[in-house]
């Protein structure tokens, strides 16, 4: 009996489209190699040119999409120059991870090649962890305020509750149970300063017991940071809140290629997201220079997430050919220094995605 | 006419007395070369220790002396296993820098010898930038909440006042005219979704306009992460909300050498403290193998804020006589991956400062 993955694609702005058709054309490549699964792809509009359209940046037949999903795609949201009347940018992908309460951004670092960090004395294999952020609330929770510029100051809440902490905390170790790593869990917190955090580090720590086959351990940000560019090896699984962990999961990237090689996955229990974690650099859209190594790789989450035996090996054979395409310094997109195009990079992959389907 | 500067010392927990020390040591040597200066030297017990003995970490008297002093130099508080009732570290520096409106956390960041940093193809000079971090107030403010464990949240305000941004802002802007760089200041902010970042970079670029000599530009926090990680040669001078300079300062000393490598100035408009980045290391106190750079860098600190022309010469030859040290990469201690004493280490640097005196 075939299984069909309604999987809904949003391209969004800048070079979202064209890295996104670029994994679109992965997925219609392994179809034919796929025993009783089917795609069925279904594209909305989403994103700042949606916005200047119609207003809205995300339609609600575009959320109602989602909604009915198995798993959406999205390219990358947001143009630099176009903001809400109240300064702020055009960033759906915030509004998604609320209302589908995508509670797990799931952001996997791992170096391809020696060549591509900045980082001395380090090689594939070696950097290769997995940060989970919480997306639903920490200091993005009063993201909605409007500040008065005239006022003598301005505040944000960090909040912290009960419910959200449990269950990314929960995903962060399942996370680490699922990798053949260490076993390892890291709290990143500040609980020597800030009480929401010495709350944050208690419900994990009540989470941890539930889980005695993984070692659990915190480090505070600050550290964190350090640790990150002295001694990235040493980390498994890290789990933090909202705001830090889109701070140190960009160092994470910047660790092994920059954010063009960065995939991530937004995920919730009824939905999931999954995006390149790079933005929409508009500066080169419509050149097919994007890298679109983010994209694929998102796009190898997906087909994890779902869970399926055919769509598990489909993204064992699409996480090999991009290992396999990377371990060649020389085949890079313009950001690191290399010369193929979105394309040409892509059919590189599917070519040798294709052979071990 | 000699000038007396009255300088409080407070050596701390761990590792702080042992640090400390060598560095008074430096001003003692330094003191017979220096015209018509003289050092009033004048010790004070604050930290761990103290909270044990008098059950205040940062006795009054401690404190007056702080007040009455020209500048105040500071080893290292705190130690992880000894913890007020709520849970939270002693970290008198916190109330040091709110008491005294410490607001500008001046965290130089310097690159001696391409064997310190952690990055590949970076050599001395080109890594060297100034972060200041707002510290009096940002995601620090309510620090003194208590969490309560068994509620369902637990929250932190996150608060931005013109009055502490603004000064704030013009210290960075004032930093960056006294370098000779590039003479550009760096908002760190997050201003694509806050809406205290929002309030933040328009009190920042208010302050711009008094600088129209220093060029002034924005990167989200995030980005700068990266940045910092991919090309650190870019930055002049970085000014950020507490929190986020809590986190990108760790992250910056990882690059040149790790905390032992960080001062720090804590800088008001009456007081100013000057201590190591790093923390007391409980682990190997009173083996006099800590690195003291962190504390003679910010001892030159100081004394180049005190700002008598032989204070100023004085840092100078300091600043000269370590960074001659450190041009040779064999001359470091343990943490570095060398075999010197943080006795060892100072007499060299005190040879080296004497002679250029
Ligand atoms: C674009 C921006 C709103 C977003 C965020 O801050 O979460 C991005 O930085 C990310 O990490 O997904
Ligand atoms: C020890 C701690 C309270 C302190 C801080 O968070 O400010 C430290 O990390 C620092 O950077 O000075």
């Amino acid at each position: 009996m075939t299984q069909s993955f309604h999987i809904v694609i949003l391209g969004g702005d800048g070079i979202g489209p064209e890295v996104c058709d670029q994994s679109v054309r992965l997925l219609e490549a392994m179809q034919p190699h796929l025993d009783n699964v089917e795609f069925r792809l279904d594209h909305h509009s989403v994103g700042v040119g949606e916005y200047q359209r119609s207003g809205e940046a995300l339609p609600q037949s575009t959320f109602d999409a989602c909604v009915e999903s198995d798993a959406v795609l999205l390219g990358a949201m947001g143009l630099p120059n176009v903001r809400y009347p109240n300064g702020k940018e055009i960033a759906p992908q915030l509004d998604l991870r609320e209302k589908l309460q995508l509670y797990g951004g799931v952001r996997p670092i791992q170096l391809f090649h020696e060549d591509d960090t900045p980082l001395k004395g380090h090689g594939p294999g070696d950097i290769d962890f997995v940060l989970v952020r919480e997306s639903t609330e920490g200091l993005f929770y009063g993201r909605d305020a409007i500040a008065d510029l005239d006022a003598d100051e301005a505040c944000n809440m960090l909040r912290i509750t009960r419910s959200a902490s449990e269950r990314v905390c929960r995903l962060a170790f399942e996370t680490a149970r699922r990798r053949d790593r260490k076993k390892t869990v890291t709290l990143i917190d500040k609980a020597n300063v800030l009480s929401s955090m010495v709350y944050f580090r208690h419900i994990f720590d009540e989470v941890a017991k539930d889980f005695p086959d993984i070692k659990a351990e915190h480090v505070y940000v600050d550290a964190a940071a350090l640790f990150l560019v002295r001694r990235p090896q040493d980390f498994d699984v890290m789990v933090t809140e909202n705001m830090f962990g889109d701070i140190l999961s960009d160092l994470a990237a910047g660790l092994v290629g920059g954010m063009g090689m960065a995939p991530s996955g937004d995920i919730g229990d009824t939905a999931a997201v999954f995006q390149p974690s790079h933005g929409s650099a508009p500066d080169i859209a419509g050149q097919s220079i994007a890298n679109p190594i983010a994209m694929h790789l998102s796009t190898a989450m997906m087909l994890e997430w779902l869970d399926h035996p055919e769509t598990r090996r489909a993204a064992h054979a699409l996480n090999a050919a991009i290992a396999d395409v990377l371990s060649d310094p020389t085949q890079r997109t313009a950001d690191m220094g290399g010369k193929l195009s979105t394309v040409e990079i892509t059919d590189k992959i599917a070519d040798r995605m294709s052979r071990r389907l």
